[in-house]
This record gives structure tokens, C-alpha cells and sequence, in this order.
């Protein structure tokens, strides 16, 4: 049986990614699920060098959060980044970002994204490489 | 018969907001419906100068966004904005941002927010006067 | 005898581009100029379709700012921008900030550019029709 | 005899740093200045605990770059930041930002900066072991 791989990225944040309220701005947790995905997609055998080759840029076609708790200028936060599913040529990211002093959870993110051709912007069917790393990642059987 | 209010801002995209794909970041969509959300706030009375006044923020609960085709750096962008719901404390604002000139829907978004007193940093109940002008925005009867 | 060209932009300021002092944040005065920079080339012809016919992009050589007086949400920004200098590569621009309606300095800026043909990111050497455009918005005689 | 202090920070590039053009947008390098001055302070013993404190807030009154070659996605950048002059209420910070793999220079920068009161927002007299973490950061002696 294999298991579900969790990636986790640390974030230290950023005096700019905060608001007049005093908090990190509602828009910058999308940025540190990039950080997760990134991190995520490069531990699974996906990085920049295999996107650049392939001539790949990953498009967003949804994105989710819900806020849980503030995080403030200086906190160190860890994001957890799973695979929820894969399909042909889409994938679901999950995410925790959490409040790694305190153990709280600050947000909950979900993204829904392709592999696009970077010459046609047309999302490629995965190949089966790729494919099966994503499904490893995910803790379902590929046979 | 009331009917629901819908308050269009316009956006140029700027560079800072476009990434190495030459599209909108997807985070940027968020801080373009905040332009729309302070626009909507504002059409109904609700403006800076109230929040101030009342010692007031605003924090969004949830936020989400489906990207339905990309804009680029100079773009003009409408984002259509109205209120689809309103609770006790909390209310719902959706969004399409629009490509002006070629017509096509850039992205849906919808996000829900709570009034916070900025002391206490809780939600506070809405006052009977938003209420109704969320209501009456909202294209609800409040009788 | 020719005048400095000076064109306006206005600006309403962001949640998203507030920090936890409440303030505009001290990075984002330089996107606040690049909707100057833009809007300037724009006035004088040298817009985004030109751009795009000549394959160029626009690369910041040199940038700085000084901080007069803080800007906070919702104030209302009018970015001058006027040429200060134009070279064979290079061309200076210049900045100030102003608060709209309380009539004070918020920043001054600079910045040094130059238009970089995009397939070999070198500089161009600005073509005479660019370089007049350019010459005669810096008020000098270009006979 | 005292030597400068040199902190270094590690940055990754964010895709959500990067612009059209493929390369990190130029603002952004101020926000990597930022990284590297709140690490510099926290190395020398000013850290968000002190300041939280104090009752102080960082304010930038200067800033400046020149940029010398691009960073570009998923690079690894290291941001050198050292004290170059303390006086009265402000002290002078520099910047360099390299590409650590290419060990090229991509950009040198400078900020002045005071701490201010948050009540007051107005400058603060450097307290005497402010002065002397400074100072001896700075590698000038004190006495």
C-alpha cells in the first residue's frame, strides 16, 4: 500500500505580505501555496529543469482558501502540500499552512491546475511518467 | 420589486501583476476583486470613512476563483461585483472580472467577509443600517 | 521653444498594497511609477500595441525613490511623470506622488531604462521617430 | 579592531515575483532588500521581539537599486546586507543581491532608514545599545 506524500515548505513572512490590518493580505496565501506547489511538484521528480525541457507552464484553472487564524509579520508558518487526485491532464493540490510556533492552522487551500504547452497554451495530457509520479505522490496504485 | 445592485470597476492591468507566462498571476485576481468589494462598499455608503468611523475592518472568511481565460500586461478589465447573500454577521460578495474589449470572462470569484471591530478583532454584528443597505444591495426585500 | 511634458496618473491606493505600519509599503511606490512610466509612454505614442510590433520590452536600469509622507488605503494618488533626459539607449524618467486631496509630497522618484529587443534582450538604440517622441516630451529641440 | 558584519539571507524566486518579461520584477528587489535588512537586525539582537516592545516601527525615508542581470524563476538568490553609516535616528543599510549558482551580481541596492515611535510615528533617538549593536555591526568603534 502506498501512502500519500506530504511536502511541507517553511515560510518566514514578509513585512510586505502584510496589511493595513496588521495581518498577511487575503491574496498573499495563494502565494505561499505556490511556494507549496513548487516545493510539492519539484520533491515528486518535477522541477524547473523538467518544465524548461518539456516546454511546460502550469496554469491555475481554480483556487480555494478558507482563513482559520491570522499570521503576522515575522511568523514562521510551514505549508503542508498533498495531491488530493489526478486525472488526464489535471491535478488537485490540497494545503495546510500552519502557524508552526503556535500549531494553529491559519489557512486551508485547494488549487486545480494543468500542464500547458508553452507554444499552443493548451493543457497537455500528462505523460505517463509524470503521470505515475503524480500518482505515487497521491497513494494510489497506478497499475 | 427590488433589484440587485451590480457595481463595475475598471482595471488596467499593470506589469507588476503579470508573471513569467505573461498572464495575470492568479493571486493578482483576488486584489482585483478587492478593488471591486471597496467599490461595491462604497456605491452603498459603506466607504472608508464609515469603517473608520466605526473602528472597523474587514476579513474575509473564504475566497475562491475559477479562471476562465487569461489577461495580460495594458488589458482593460471590468470587474462586475454584487452581493449574493447577507447574514448575521457575515455576507457574500461575487465577482466576474471581464475583458472590456475583447468580451470574454477572465474570471469568477466569489468571497465571504465578516465586519471585525478592530479592537476586539471580532465580527461584529451588522448594524441595522448596513443591513439593510447590504439587503437592499442585495436585491432582497427587508421588511 | 518647446515644454517638458508632464502627464498624470491617478491611483487609488490598495488594501493589498498597505503593510502592517498601515502605510503604503515602501516597494510599492515603484509599481505606482511604472503605471506613470506607462502612461507616459502611452502619451507620447509609444504604447503597448508598439511595443508589441517591435518586439521590445522595457528593462529598469536604475531606480530610487524618497519618502516624503505616508499614503493609505483608499487615498486618491496622482503619479507626475516627465521625461528628464533622453540618451541613445537610455532615457530618464522622473516622479512625484502626490496626496490628491490633502495637496502634500508623498514620494519622489527616478528610474533609467531602456528598451531591449526581447529576442536578444540587448538594448536597441532608439530609432529616430522613438527618439524624437521621447525628445521632444523632454521639452529639448531636437533640430 | 572591529570588522563589518556581512548577513546573508537566502531568497528563492517566487513564479509570483516574476514578470512578463521572464525575470523578477523590479520592485520586487526591494522586498528581497527587505528579507535581507529584517534578517541583518535580527542577527545583530533587534529582532520583532524588541521591537514589539519598544513600541517601534522601521520606516524607509530612501531607496535605491541598479540592477545588473536578471533573476529569473526558481533561482536561488542570496541577498548580502551590511551597515554603512549610523547616525542620530537613521542608519544606512546596503544590498547586494547574487545569483548563487551563476555567482553573478543581479543587483545592488541601499536604504536609509529610523526606527519610529508607532504612537508618535516619529523618529526615535537611537537608544545607547541600539547605537552600539549598530555601531559595532557597522565595524566602527564607539568609544
Amino acid at each position: 500500500m502506498d501512502e500519500r506524500q506530504v511536502v511541507e515548505s517553511e515560510i518566514r513572512v514578509r513585512y510586505a505580505e502584510t496589511d493595513a490590518e496588521g495581518v498577511v493580505y487575503y491574496a498573499n496565501h495563494f502565494v505561499y501555496m505556490e511556494v507549496g506547489r513548487v516545493n510539492f511538484l519539484r520533491a515528486i521528480g518535477v522541477d524547473r529543469k523538467y518544465w524548461d525541457r518539456a516546454g511546460w507552464g502550469l496554469v491555475i484553472l481554480e483556487a480555494s482558501c478558507r482563513y482559520r487564524s491570522p499570521a503576522r509579520f515575522d511568523d514562521l508558518l510551514a505549508v503542508r502540500t498533498w495531491l488530493e487526485g489526478v486525472h488526464r491532464t489535471s491535478f488537485v493540490l490540497c494545503y495546510e499552512i500552519l502557524h508552526t510556533e503556535e500549531k494553529r492552522l491559519v489557512a486551508e487551500g485547494r488549487t486545480v491546475q494543468v500542464f500547458v504547452d508553452l507554444q499552443s497554451m493548451r493543457p497537455v495530457r500528462l505523460p505517463p511518467d509524470v503521470h505515475d509520479m503524480l500518482s505515487r505522490a497521491a497513494g494510489s496504485a497506478t497499475a
